[in-house]
């Protein structure tokens, strides 16, 4: 009976998957990967290729969503196979469709963890991951969504952070930037008006996290729509209530101005 | 000038770590490791410094949390320290404190990401990432809290799920199971009768994630009381408003029962 073996790519490049995700590609009977779901910056698929001493075939988000993954399916029926997935494989769900699939048709599923850029992001920001309510995705303009903006209230109203992910098409290179998303939520703030995202509200943008020149700076909403984050991929935190230990953090790994120690509490 | 790199272990042994991790710790000047914050149930020291062709040095809490990790801080001004932690370096922040010290000495850090058993667990149970709250640790009962049903209850009010991480001593081998926490909330629920963590409340358990034989199992709350989840590291989730692909992958991937796609939307 075959198996299919979901394997995180962790972050940036090729050296972001874990020895035991090089193991089992090593040794699959076939292998493939998907490279829309995140950007990795700095990947390189003929350094994995060469890495893993095997060919990898990519496969589109056509292939693995409309024609159901039929391609990986056949070939977990068949032997070992192996799909590999930028990040840690479930943090998006696109993938559990085929995870269920498989498992009807009698395939043993298994995951190999990699470093998630969720995890990484908060940790990174050096806030504390108990004081995160629920993550957002703010989407690109025509597919305008007043939800984050819902969603950081319900989060500030409970003191809690929010991880704001940017919307990514990596297929067409088209990536929201800090800026871009922070004017998203900043054209909501002055229709509703509820006082949410205003320019001193504290907010982080972070760039290419994981790789080898991340960038991360906190500061108040409006003087961080001036800021030169990089190329992609960017993400954004909209802060709740800061602890003074969170602070501390801000001020010394993200170039926080040291006002910040005046709200915190 | 020196540098402090912290590396993510990743999850269950040596194995979890990221090729970039091995790297960096294969070419530091010095290496230290502490294996107190979480529970890498098959790692093995010696396996690792094999690995890396290196001494490792194991630091204590006491080391590097009472003594402000003096030997860590003194490496790290010398030259390339690397410090090892298991899963990804801050997603506890227990090193937070060490990350400022070293910074404000004049010492550059760096993070290479490991995966974290918070995204490893959402992602394991087929629950989708978004649909999570704040996430809370069940203490042990000599320090009991009444936080953690405070927080599922508001979670719940939100349609929320709750990951709820259960206390570890390292140290002692002292860990939390499924059984445990799920009585703790229990006996809660009896005083407050808030109508929070009730039997039929829809709940998962896994232990191990990211090991050769991981755990995982949905149920209603008072059925999971009586699975055997074997050894540890435990942790919980107590479910919100279930979405029906949801509970496709509950039912999928973690044994529940068919009666959860009556209460899914």
């Amino acid at each position: 009976m075959g198996e299919l073996i979901f394997v995180g790519l962790g972050l940036n490049d090729e050296k972001g998957i874990s020895l035991r995700g090089l193991e089992a590609t090593r040794t699959a009977d076939s292998v493939f990967i998907e490279l829309y779901t995140s950007l990795l910056p700095d990947f390189s698929l003929q350094r994995l290729e060469d890495l893993v001493s095997k060919k990898i075939t990519l496969v589109s988000r056509q292939n693995l969503e409309e024609e159901n993954g039929v391609s990986v399916i056949m070939a977990a029926r068949q032997g070992k196979a192996v799909l590999l997935v930028p990040g840690d494989p479930f943090v998006a769900t696109t993938h559990v469709t085929l995870r269920i699939e498989a498992e009807k048709k009698g395939i043993r599923t298994r995951i190999i963890h990699g470093a998630s850029i969720i995890s990484a992001i908060i940790g990174s920001s050096g806030l504390h991951n108990y004081k995160f309510g629920k993550t957002v995705t703010v989407p690109f303009p025509e597919n305008f969504s007043e939800t984050p903006y819902n969603v950081i209230g319900q989060n500030k109203r409970l003191g809690l952070h929010t991880l704001c992910l940017l919307d990514l098409r990596v297929e067409e290179r088209r990536f929201l930037t800090v800026r871009e998303g922070l004017e998203l939520l900043f054209a909501i703030e002055r229709r509703r008006a509820k006082n949410i995202i205003t320019p001193d509200a504290v907010a982080i943008g972070v760039a290419r996290v994981g790789s080898e020149h991340p960038s991360l700076k906190a500061d108040f909403a409006g003087s961080l729509l001036e800021y030169d984050f990089g190329s992609p991929p960017h993400s954004l935190i909209l802060v709740g209530q800061l602890h003074f230990m969170e602070a501390e953090a801000l001020i010394n790994f993200a170039g926080a101005p040291n006002e910040l120690r005046n709200v915190a509490k």
